[in-house]
């Protein structure tokens, strides 16, 4: 919590914080992990502070699992968000005050900070929520209903989701977020999603069975009254070997 | 210089550094620029810390330039390095005390520091090196034989070269790093150099003109004893659309 952060800020380092995007992908919905503020009408995105005896990777995992009980997901580095006055200013003498932290705590707090920024991509409905700090609300929200952020959050929330729509270019997307077995209608509905736009159809499944990563199976998809499409599954060995050498080994 | 830092570290960000990688590509060479740490057989990447009066990207630029003399040039944030231990006992006792930093100084330039990650791909025949610092030895040194370089440095320099790669799968590259008019075999060159391994000829002509940012022009080259190759010239505005939205615009 973050009284017990500043009565110990020696073992932080200093005027750097982390922050996660935490994108949760489930049935055609794209939302993000959001926690609320306090006596605020004000969210905030999952963060917090650099222990001096970890390394800032493992350092991300441990913010997001105290502020959200997240745990198990691969966190990636996408930018640091560094302007002069981005933290200037707030947190007001009387929050300071309300604290009751040390001056050198608040010190500490009040100093300029650079934040950096990790995401992921994850099947929200697997996620198990569970904050330390039980007083917090920690909430999945649709991305497209964001409501008013702290600080530059907003900022780096758009540079996150601008990097998940860049990163569809160069690594295949869908493992752990679409059921076993699927058909390319459903594939197609998540690139829809994160990309936010209508695709056209026959160009998705060229382009998606180009890349070798879908076994189609013998099978077709239940309950539909006619046409059933048939039914693909992730071939595991290419798709990580895709991700691994990248979409566009192409040059 | 790093004295006149020590002496006023309270006007830097504590714990933070900036490094830079600038790829330098001519007549299909493509080197590092690199800065010899005096009075060792090491070298390092030009780096330097932060103003607290000056955003990263800003720093960026002020690090390198005063570092080297380049300006002018645009860097890209690629990564941040926060392992526990990557500087620790990097100054030893010796050293600090050649320095005649005061013990402030001393102390704040042997905290934990975490560094950000910058690039660049230029043509390093037209960059100006001239170092505020006129002891220092700054050269661009081919990136196969680049020699052992301190802290973490090659690891920064692996992972830059990887990023400027992947770029090539995101984005065109070669607008002011080939001549105004070029061959086709020209431009394979430069992205061989970049990849370290040889394309097809067939393959790279069909991509590179799909790609839409070439203008063949009426013009063969000379000086070639038979089968002349065609010219072709950038067109700048297709270009800077393709570099805007992306190489695959395409899902």
């Amino acid at each position: 919590m973050l009284k017990d952060i500043l009565d110990n800020s020696q073992n932080y380092q200093p005027g750097l914080s982390i922050d996660c995007v935490i994108f949760g992908f489930h049935d055609n919905q794209l939302k993000v992990l959001l926690i609320e503020v306090e006596n605020t009408q004000k969210w905030s995105l999952p963060g917090g502070f650099v222990p001096l005896d970890q390394d800032i990777d493992t350092a991300a995992i441990t913010v997001l699992n105290s502020r959200t009980g997240v745990e198990g997901i691969f966190l990636r580095q996408f930018a640091v968000f560094g302007k002069v006055m981005r933290n200037h200013n707030h947190f007001g003498e009387e929050v300071l005050k309300s604290m009751e932290i040390s001056e050198e705590g608040s010190k500490w707090l009040t100093q300029r900070f650079v934040t950096i920024g990790y995401y992921a991509l994850v099947d929200f409905s697997k996620i198990v929520l569970n904050p330390t700090n039980k007083s917090e609300t920690v909430k999945w929200i649709d991305h497209k209903e964001v409501p008013e952020l702290i600080l530059d959050h907003k900022e780096i929330l758009d540079k996150a989701l601008d990097t998940l729509r860049a990163e569809l270019n160069l690594m295949p997307v869908g493992y752990n977020l679409l059921p076993e077995k699927f058909t390319v209608p459903e594939f197609q509905k998540l690139y829809e999603t994160i990309l936010d736009k209508k695709l056209d159809r026959r160009n998705f499944f060229r382009k998606i069975t180009n890349i070798g990563i879908l076994t189609k199976l013998d099978e077709k998809k239940n309950n539909v009254a006619h046409k059933a499409p048939n039914l693909y599954s992730f071939d595991k060995e290419k798709y990580d070997e895709v991700l691994k050498n990248g979409l566009n080994q192409g040059w």
